[in-house]
């Protein structure tokens, strides 16, 4: 697949027979997703290492106290996943780069079908951990008090601002990875179109 | 659209014109979705009643207190989530018995862009609320002893068991929901199939 037209040999231009409108939106769309999946590369990377490195140390009553991002297993969850994410989009952003040197690469349904697996897997993933370090992050800074958990950003503020930091970091590679997942679901099942029956009506 | 393949009158068989393949792999997806509408439709409903109904009294030191879902945002969250999902899916499962009453319903790209942004809010928001009570259930059953949270789950036991029953039938509502947006997104973009380019291989 070359994305952004580009390595196309003028051999193989024949391939762009089906209308010009069309062969617009094409281009659009595969522009969108290597824009995309570098965005998600650094996003996920950028809310990774903000959450990771992110240490308060404060005294209490003469007893040094430390925050940090392994006290919450939802903060743990979104660094894994965002790590997972941002390894995940570097190989996709190679296998484009590649593509385009080569100049072709054989889109079947099977591979289709492994980056449209791949692409869902991630924006549910990513949405998952964003939700649960949501979660916990409101629980930190508003606390509970039917359940008497008291609020730990009025002690850790610093903190508490940098992982907020990370998971808006985090949202905007989950929203990027959904309209991703939505880009490739189109590649997939655009295999599976018959023509011929939309003419017709559907049943 | 006729679901199951009830109310195709005589005159429009003629729409099968494609491979009958094609048409068993179509019968069985609607078949499918059929199906999972209404297990989303009353799986949703047993989850919100689960957790909405769910309430326990306990006297500690002669005061005494109560344990009920709207002591945490994200079962709060999680119950109107899945109100909705019910009202969405039952609402989905009478536009298919319509159409299969009526015998035909066009099926044009903007009713399927429709029900597949429909399908996709309510995957990733059935997730998203899924994910985010699982949160506050596993900070109730373990606490949190780095910030002297305490766990509940001693005390209202019974309290927390329903409510993971709960979240246990929203988890099914949200995978059943994934797997139902995969199959609109299909019903969608197979509607922008170019066929001949298939066989040329794709860019």
């Amino acid at each position: 697949m070359s994305y952004l037209g580009v390595g196309v040999s003028p051999g193989n231009v024949a391939v762009y027979h089906h209308g010009s409108n069309l062969k617009v939106i094409d281009k659009r769309v595969r522009l969108t997703e290597v824009v995309l999946r570098c965005l998600i590369c650094g996003l996920a990377l950028l809310s990774a290492l903000l959450i990771g490195t992110d240490v308060q140390v404060k005294e209490i009553f003469t007893i040094q106290k430390k925050a940090q991002f392994t006290n919450m297993k939802a903060l743990v969850f979104l660094v894994v996943a965002n790590g997972i994410t941002a390894a995940y989009s570097l190989a996709q952003v190679l296998r484009c780069v590649l593509s385009m040197i080569r100049g072709r690469v054989l889109f079947n349904k099977p591979f289709a079908w492994a980056i449209f697996a791949g692409d869902q897997v991630m924006a549910y993933l990513t949405l998952a951990a964003v939700a649960a370090a949501a979660q916990s992050a409101v629980l930190a800074k508003l606390g509970q008090t039917a359940l008497q958990w008291m609020s730990i950003c009025n002690i850790y503020g610093k903190f508490c601002n940098q992982i907020g930091e990370g998971i808006a970091s985090g949202l905007l590679v989950s929203l990027s990875m959904i309209v991703l997942s939505a880009i490739s679901a189109f590649s997939l099942f655009r295999l599976y179109g018959d023509n011929n029956r939309k003419s017709n009506g559907r049943w």
